[in-house]
Protein backbone atom coordinates (compact mmCIF):
# COMPACT_ATOMS: atom_id res chain seq x y z
CA UNK A 1 0.00 0.00 0.00
CA UNK A 2 3.07 1.98 -0.37
CA UNK A 3 1.95 3.75 -3.31
CA UNK A 4 -1.65 3.26 -5.33
CA UNK A 5 -0.26 3.66 -8.80
CA UNK A 6 -0.46 0.41 -10.66
CA UNK A 7 2.51 1.73 -13.68
CA UNK A 8 4.31 2.76 -10.42
CA UNK A 9 4.35 -0.18 -8.88
CA UNK A 10 5.09 -2.53 -11.30
CA UNK A 11 7.87 -0.82 -12.59
CA UNK A 12 9.05 -1.33 -8.62
CA UNK A 13 8.40 -5.00 -8.60
CA UNK A 14 10.31 -5.58 -11.46
CA UNK A 15 13.22 -3.29 -10.40
CA UNK A 16 12.75 -5.15 -7.16
CA UNK A 17 13.43 -8.44 -8.88
CA UNK A 18 16.74 -7.93 -10.08
CA UNK A 19 19.55 -9.04 -7.91
CA UNK A 20 21.05 -7.01 -5.06
CA UNK A 21 18.25 -4.02 -5.72
CA UNK A 22 15.93 -3.79 -2.43
CA UNK A 23 12.42 -2.20 -2.63
CA UNK A 24 14.28 1.19 -1.47
CA UNK A 25 16.09 1.28 -4.48
CA UNK A 26 14.00 -0.15 -6.74
CA UNK A 27 11.76 2.88 -6.13
CA UNK A 28 14.69 5.21 -6.42
CA UNK A 29 15.46 3.65 -10.02
CA UNK A 30 11.55 3.83 -10.89
CA UNK A 31 11.23 7.54 -9.67
CA UNK A 32 14.30 8.45 -11.76
CA UNK A 33 12.57 6.59 -14.89
CA UNK A 34 9.86 8.33 -14.42
CA UNK A 35 11.76 11.80 -14.41
CA UNK A 36 13.73 11.03 -17.75
CA UNK A 37 13.07 12.56 -20.83
CA UNK A 38 10.23 10.17 -22.62
CA UNK A 39 12.95 8.93 -25.20
CA UNK A 40 15.62 7.95 -22.99
CA UNK A 41 12.54 5.67 -20.96
CA UNK A 42 11.81 4.05 -24.51
CA UNK A 43 15.92 3.69 -25.50
CA UNK A 44 15.80 2.11 -22.15
CA UNK A 45 12.79 -0.23 -22.28
CA UNK A 46 14.22 -1.10 -25.90
CA UNK A 47 17.56 -1.85 -25.06
CA UNK A 48 16.38 -4.44 -22.75
CA UNK A 49 14.33 -6.41 -25.43
CA UNK A 50 17.25 -5.81 -27.91
CA UNK A 51 19.45 -7.89 -25.60
CA UNK A 52 17.63 -10.18 -24.57
CA UNK A 53 16.71 -10.96 -28.38
CA UNK A 54 19.35 -10.50 -30.19
CA UNK A 55 22.26 -12.06 -27.66
CA UNK A 56 22.73 -16.03 -27.87
CA UNK A 57 25.26 -18.83 -26.78
CA UNK A 58 28.07 -19.59 -28.88
CA UNK A 59 27.43 -23.28 -30.19
CA UNK A 60 30.78 -24.24 -29.61
CA UNK A 61 31.76 -22.55 -26.07
CA UNK A 62 28.38 -20.65 -24.56
CA UNK A 63 29.73 -17.34 -24.21
CA UNK A 64 27.35 -14.73 -25.13
CA UNK A 65 27.35 -13.72 -28.88
CA UNK A 66 25.30 -12.01 -31.25
CA UNK A 67 26.85 -14.01 -34.26
CA UNK A 68 26.94 -17.03 -35.22
CA UNK A 69 30.32 -17.93 -33.64
CA UNK A 70 31.41 -15.77 -30.60
CA UNK A 71 34.14 -13.11 -31.05
CA UNK A 72 36.72 -15.24 -29.31
CA UNK A 73 35.78 -19.34 -31.46
CA UNK A 74 35.71 -16.91 -34.52
CA UNK A 75 39.15 -15.60 -34.39
CA UNK A 76 41.96 -17.32 -36.08
CA UNK A 77 44.31 -15.61 -33.88
CA UNK A 78 43.71 -17.89 -30.74
CA UNK A 79 45.27 -20.61 -29.67
CA UNK A 80 43.11 -23.65 -29.95
CA UNK A 81 45.15 -26.12 -27.98
CA UNK A 82 43.85 -24.60 -24.34
CA UNK A 83 40.78 -24.55 -23.18
CA UNK A 84 39.83 -22.37 -20.19
CA UNK A 85 37.04 -23.16 -18.08
CA UNK A 86 35.00 -21.01 -16.46
CA UNK A 87 31.35 -20.50 -14.55
CA UNK A 88 30.14 -17.08 -16.66
CA UNK A 89 30.54 -14.98 -19.30
CA UNK A 90 31.49 -12.85 -17.29
CA UNK A 91 35.05 -14.71 -16.40
CA UNK A 92 35.52 -14.83 -19.75
CA UNK A 93 35.37 -10.90 -19.73
CA UNK A 94 37.99 -11.05 -16.37
CA UNK A 95 40.16 -13.10 -18.46
CA UNK A 96 40.51 -10.81 -21.81
CA UNK A 97 40.94 -7.77 -19.20
CA UNK A 98 43.74 -9.72 -18.45
CA UNK A 99 45.50 -9.48 -22.11
CA UNK A 100 47.28 -12.44 -20.89
CA UNK A 101 45.13 -15.25 -22.10
CA UNK A 102 44.97 -16.44 -26.04
CA UNK A 103 43.02 -19.65 -25.75
CA UNK A 104 39.32 -20.77 -25.76
CA UNK A 105 37.33 -20.58 -23.06
CA UNK A 106 34.40 -22.68 -22.00
CA UNK A 107 31.21 -21.30 -20.16
CA UNK A 108 29.65 -23.84 -17.63
CA UNK A 109 26.68 -21.59 -17.03
CA UNK A 110 26.60 -22.56 -13.46
CA UNK A 111 28.44 -24.81 -11.10
CA UNK A 112 27.40 -28.48 -9.78
CA UNK A 113 25.40 -27.58 -6.38
CA UNK A 114 23.34 -30.52 -4.98
CA UNK A 115 22.11 -28.21 -2.74
CA UNK A 116 20.50 -25.75 -4.93
CA UNK A 117 19.62 -29.00 -7.52
CA UNK A 118 21.91 -28.06 -9.79
CA UNK A 119 23.64 -31.59 -10.80
CA UNK A 120 26.08 -32.12 -13.84
CA UNK A 121 23.58 -32.63 -15.90
CA UNK A 122 21.97 -29.23 -16.19
CA UNK A 123 25.36 -27.16 -16.68
CA UNK A 124 27.61 -27.31 -19.99
CA UNK A 125 30.04 -30.40 -19.25
CA UNK A 126 28.99 -32.82 -21.46
CA UNK A 127 29.87 -30.09 -24.22
CA UNK A 128 32.92 -29.59 -23.07
CA UNK A 129 34.35 -33.32 -23.11
CA UNK A 130 33.44 -33.67 -26.27
CA UNK A 131 36.01 -30.79 -27.17
CA UNK A 132 38.04 -31.66 -24.80
CA UNK A 133 38.29 -35.43 -27.04
CA UNK A 134 39.09 -33.02 -29.81
CA UNK A 135 42.80 -34.25 -30.84
CA UNK A 136 43.97 -30.42 -31.33
CA UNK A 137 43.49 -29.87 -27.36
CA UNK A 138 46.01 -30.22 -24.95
CA UNK A 139 44.89 -28.35 -21.62
CA UNK A 140 41.81 -27.59 -19.68
CA UNK A 141 42.62 -24.67 -17.78
CA UNK A 142 39.84 -25.26 -14.42
CA UNK A 143 39.22 -21.58 -13.71
CA UNK A 144 35.74 -21.66 -11.52
CA UNK A 145 35.74 -19.87 -8.52
CA UNK A 146 37.98 -20.58 -5.42
CA UNK A 147 34.59 -21.85 -3.48
CA UNK A 148 33.12 -25.13 -2.30
CA UNK A 149 31.10 -25.70 -5.44
CA UNK A 150 34.23 -24.33 -7.89
CA UNK A 151 36.24 -26.52 -6.06
CA UNK A 152 33.95 -29.40 -6.73
CA UNK A 153 32.59 -29.15 -10.15
CA UNK A 154 36.53 -28.52 -10.95
CA UNK A 155 37.60 -32.13 -9.18
CA UNK A 156 34.38 -33.26 -11.00
CA UNK A 157 35.62 -32.59 -14.79
CA UNK A 158 39.22 -32.95 -14.07
CA UNK A 159 38.20 -36.74 -13.52
CA UNK A 160 36.04 -36.87 -16.61
CA UNK A 161 39.23 -35.68 -18.68
CA UNK A 162 41.35 -37.52 -17.01
CA UNK A 163 40.91 -40.75 -19.08
CA UNK A 164 41.12 -38.45 -22.65
CA UNK A 165 45.31 -38.13 -21.42
CA UNK A 166 44.60 -34.38 -22.02
CA UNK A 167 46.11 -31.66 -19.35
CA UNK A 168 44.23 -30.61 -16.42
CA UNK A 169 45.01 -27.64 -14.40
CA UNK A 170 43.85 -25.56 -12.00
CA UNK A 171 44.29 -21.49 -11.23
CA UNK A 172 46.99 -20.59 -8.94
CA UNK A 173 45.93 -20.38 -5.04
CA UNK A 174 47.65 -17.30 -2.55
CA UNK A 175 47.93 -13.83 -1.47
CA UNK A 176 45.85 -11.29 -3.79
CA UNK A 177 48.15 -8.68 -5.48
CA UNK A 178 47.95 -5.80 -3.20
CA UNK A 179 46.43 -7.55 -0.43
CA UNK A 180 47.48 -7.38 3.39
CA UNK A 181 48.76 -10.37 5.53
CA UNK A 182 46.73 -9.06 8.11
CA UNK A 183 43.73 -9.23 6.43
CA UNK A 184 44.34 -12.88 4.88
CA UNK A 185 41.92 -15.74 6.06
CA UNK A 186 43.70 -18.63 7.36
CA UNK A 187 43.34 -21.45 4.40
CA UNK A 188 44.56 -18.23 2.06
CA UNK A 189 47.63 -18.00 4.16
CA UNK A 190 48.18 -21.88 3.93
CA UNK A 191 47.37 -22.24 0.61
CA UNK A 192 50.29 -19.08 -0.52
CA UNK A 193 52.75 -20.75 1.93
CA UNK A 194 51.92 -24.78 0.12
CA UNK A 195 52.57 -23.05 -3.24
CA UNK A 196 55.75 -20.58 -1.94
CA UNK A 197 57.99 -20.19 -4.99
CA UNK A 198 61.74 -19.75 -5.36
CA UNK A 199 62.69 -16.27 -6.11
CA UNK B 1 36.90 -2.74 -24.63
CA UNK B 2 35.22 -5.05 -22.12
CA UNK B 3 33.04 -6.58 -24.47
CA UNK B 4 32.17 -6.67 -28.01
CA UNK B 5 28.29 -7.76 -28.04
CA UNK B 6 26.68 -3.86 -28.78
CA UNK B 7 23.37 -4.78 -27.66
CA UNK B 8 24.75 -5.73 -24.08
CA UNK B 9 27.15 -2.90 -24.18
CA UNK B 10 24.14 -0.62 -24.66
CA UNK B 11 22.10 -2.37 -22.13
CA UNK B 12 24.74 -1.84 -18.99
CA UNK B 13 24.92 1.53 -20.30
CA UNK B 14 21.75 2.31 -19.85
CA UNK B 15 21.80 0.84 -16.18
CA UNK B 16 25.39 2.45 -15.26
CA UNK B 17 22.88 5.81 -16.30
CA UNK B 18 20.46 5.09 -13.46
CA UNK B 19 21.43 6.73 -9.75
CA UNK B 20 23.46 4.91 -7.41
CA UNK B 21 24.53 1.71 -10.53
CA UNK B 22 28.04 1.41 -11.23
CA UNK B 23 29.41 -0.20 -14.15
CA UNK B 24 29.93 -3.75 -12.24
CA UNK B 25 26.14 -3.41 -10.76
CA UNK B 26 25.00 -2.55 -14.37
CA UNK B 27 27.00 -5.08 -15.78
CA UNK B 28 25.05 -7.71 -13.19
CA UNK B 29 21.92 -6.27 -14.17
CA UNK B 30 22.19 -6.64 -17.81
CA UNK B 31 23.69 -10.29 -17.44
CA UNK B 32 20.34 -11.11 -15.25
CA UNK B 33 18.02 -9.86 -17.65
CA UNK B 34 19.82 -12.35 -20.41
CA UNK B 35 18.98 -15.01 -18.45
CA UNK B 36 15.74 -14.20 -17.86
CA UNK B 37 12.45 -15.96 -19.90
CA UNK B 38 11.99 -13.42 -22.78
CA UNK B 39 8.29 -12.71 -21.49
CA UNK B 40 9.81 -11.36 -18.42
CA UNK B 41 12.40 -9.09 -20.09
CA UNK B 42 9.86 -8.01 -22.90
CA UNK B 43 7.22 -6.94 -19.40
CA UNK B 44 10.44 -5.40 -17.64
CA UNK B 45 10.21 -3.30 -21.09
CA UNK B 46 6.67 -2.80 -21.25
CA UNK B 47 6.84 -1.58 -17.22
CA UNK B 48 9.22 0.99 -17.98
CA UNK B 49 7.29 2.62 -21.21
CA UNK B 50 4.18 2.07 -19.40
CA UNK B 51 4.91 4.06 -16.21
CA UNK B 52 6.86 7.02 -18.10
CA UNK B 53 3.64 7.37 -20.27
CA UNK B 54 1.04 6.90 -17.63
CA UNK B 55 2.11 8.75 -15.08
CA UNK B 56 1.87 12.43 -14.76
CA UNK B 57 1.66 15.25 -12.42
CA UNK B 58 -1.55 15.74 -9.98
CA UNK B 59 -2.48 19.87 -11.61
CA UNK B 60 -3.37 20.55 -8.17
CA UNK B 61 -0.29 19.02 -5.73
CA UNK B 62 2.58 17.65 -8.50
CA UNK B 63 1.94 14.72 -6.44
CA UNK B 64 2.38 11.86 -9.36
CA UNK B 65 -0.91 10.20 -10.91
CA UNK B 66 -2.28 8.23 -13.03
CA UNK B 67 -5.41 9.93 -13.08
CA UNK B 68 -6.59 13.10 -13.58
CA UNK B 69 -6.21 14.39 -9.91
CA UNK B 70 -3.57 12.57 -7.34
CA UNK B 71 -5.79 10.74 -5.21
CA UNK B 72 -5.27 12.58 -2.06
CA UNK B 73 -6.13 16.13 -3.70
CA UNK B 74 -9.46 13.73 -5.20
CA UNK B 75 -9.95 12.24 -1.24
CA UNK B 76 -13.26 13.46 0.13
CA UNK B 77 -11.81 12.80 3.63
CA UNK B 78 -8.57 14.75 3.71
CA UNK B 79 -8.78 17.94 5.42
CA UNK B 80 -8.01 20.92 3.14
CA UNK B 81 -7.13 23.28 5.69
CA UNK B 82 -3.47 22.00 5.81
CA UNK B 83 -0.56 21.54 3.24
CA UNK B 84 2.51 19.96 4.09
CA UNK B 85 5.06 21.31 1.06
CA UNK B 86 7.77 18.37 0.25
CA UNK B 87 10.80 18.07 -1.73
CA UNK B 88 9.62 14.54 -3.82
CA UNK B 89 6.87 12.41 -4.34
CA UNK B 90 8.76 9.50 -2.56
CA UNK B 91 8.25 11.84 0.79
CA UNK B 92 4.67 11.99 0.20
CA UNK B 93 4.66 8.40 0.44
CA UNK B 94 7.14 8.57 3.64
CA UNK B 95 4.09 10.80 5.38
CA UNK B 96 1.42 8.67 3.97
CA UNK B 97 3.03 5.42 5.86
CA UNK B 98 2.82 7.16 9.17
CA UNK B 99 -0.88 7.21 9.11
CA UNK B 100 -0.91 10.38 11.08
CA UNK B 101 -1.52 13.28 8.51
CA UNK B 102 -4.73 13.53 6.83
CA UNK B 103 -4.13 16.79 5.14
CA UNK B 104 -2.86 17.87 1.19
CA UNK B 105 0.04 18.07 0.27
CA UNK B 106 2.30 20.40 -2.55
CA UNK B 107 5.82 18.86 -4.27
CA UNK B 108 8.13 21.35 -5.19
CA UNK B 109 10.10 18.67 -7.10
CA UNK B 110 13.43 19.91 -6.23
CA UNK B 111 14.31 22.27 -3.77
CA UNK B 112 15.88 26.26 -3.93
CA UNK B 113 20.14 24.99 -4.80
CA UNK B 114 22.07 28.10 -5.98
CA UNK B 115 24.80 25.50 -6.46
CA UNK B 116 23.09 23.61 -9.30
CA UNK B 117 21.44 26.48 -10.55
CA UNK B 118 17.83 26.32 -9.26
CA UNK B 119 16.12 29.19 -8.38
CA UNK B 120 12.60 29.58 -7.11
CA UNK B 121 10.89 29.13 -10.58
CA UNK B 122 12.37 26.25 -11.38
CA UNK B 123 10.43 24.45 -8.51
CA UNK B 124 6.53 24.45 -7.86
CA UNK B 125 6.70 27.60 -5.01
CA UNK B 126 4.53 29.93 -7.27
CA UNK B 127 1.71 27.29 -7.43
CA UNK B 128 2.22 26.93 -3.56
CA UNK B 129 1.55 30.54 -2.83
CA UNK B 130 -1.52 30.68 -4.93
CA UNK B 131 -2.89 27.73 -2.93
CA UNK B 132 -2.14 29.40 0.11
CA UNK B 133 -3.87 32.15 -0.44
CA UNK B 134 -7.08 30.28 -0.71
CA UNK B 135 -9.79 31.10 2.18
CA UNK B 136 -9.70 27.33 3.28
CA UNK B 137 -6.02 26.79 4.07
CA UNK B 138 -5.10 27.61 7.85
CA UNK B 139 -1.40 26.05 7.74
CA UNK B 140 1.66 25.16 5.71
CA UNK B 141 3.93 22.54 6.90
CA UNK B 142 7.62 22.96 5.82
CA UNK B 143 8.64 19.25 5.90
CA UNK B 144 11.93 20.01 3.25
CA UNK B 145 14.75 17.98 4.42
CA UNK B 146 16.78 19.03 7.47
CA UNK B 147 19.84 20.06 4.93
CA UNK B 148 21.28 23.42 3.78
CA UNK B 149 18.80 23.73 0.76
CA UNK B 150 15.90 22.03 2.38
CA UNK B 151 16.15 24.84 5.09
CA UNK B 152 16.64 27.50 2.88
CA UNK B 153 13.82 26.58 0.44
CA UNK B 154 11.53 26.29 3.91
CA UNK B 155 12.45 29.51 4.78
CA UNK B 156 12.11 31.64 1.50
CA UNK B 157 8.71 30.33 1.07
CA UNK B 158 7.68 31.17 4.78
CA UNK B 159 8.93 34.57 3.96
CA UNK B 160 6.64 35.00 0.88
CA UNK B 161 3.49 33.11 2.82
CA UNK B 162 3.62 35.24 6.12
CA UNK B 163 1.93 38.27 4.61
CA UNK B 164 -1.32 35.95 3.25
CA UNK B 165 -1.80 35.68 6.93
CA UNK B 166 -1.39 31.65 7.38
CA UNK B 167 0.41 29.67 9.68
CA UNK B 168 3.43 28.39 8.30
CA UNK B 169 5.10 25.82 10.49
CA UNK B 170 8.06 23.11 10.40
CA UNK B 171 8.58 20.13 11.13
CA UNK B 172 10.77 19.33 14.69
CA UNK B 173 14.48 18.52 14.95
CA UNK B 174 15.53 16.26 17.74
CA UNK B 175 17.04 12.83 18.01
CA UNK B 176 15.17 10.07 15.72
CA UNK B 177 13.60 7.83 17.36
CA UNK B 178 15.76 4.49 18.38
CA UNK B 179 18.82 6.63 17.54
CA UNK B 180 21.71 7.06 20.07
CA UNK B 181 23.28 9.92 21.93
CA UNK B 182 26.33 9.10 21.68
CA UNK B 183 26.26 8.87 17.76
CA UNK B 184 24.19 11.80 17.01
CA UNK B 185 26.22 14.79 15.94
CA UNK B 186 26.28 18.09 17.85
CA UNK B 187 23.99 20.37 15.67
CA UNK B 188 21.44 17.23 16.00
CA UNK B 189 21.97 17.13 19.87
CA UNK B 190 21.77 21.02 20.40
CA UNK B 191 18.61 20.97 18.29
CA UNK B 192 17.05 18.33 21.23
CA UNK B 193 18.05 20.65 23.67
CA UNK B 194 16.66 23.61 22.52
CA UNK B 195 13.14 21.78 22.03
CA UNK B 196 12.98 19.89 24.67
CA UNK B 197 9.27 19.57 26.47
CA UNK B 198 8.07 19.02 29.90
CA UNK B 199 6.73 15.36 30.18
Amino acid sequence: MENTIPSLEELIDRFAALPGIGRKTAARLAYRVLSMPKEDADSFAKAIVNAREKINQCPVCHNLTEDEKCRICGSEKRDTSTICVVESPRDVNAFEKTREYNGLYHVLHGLISPMDGIGPEQIFIKDLITRAGSSEVREIIMATNPTIEGESTAIYISKLIKPLEVKVTRLAYGMPVGGNLEYADEVTLYRALAGRNEI
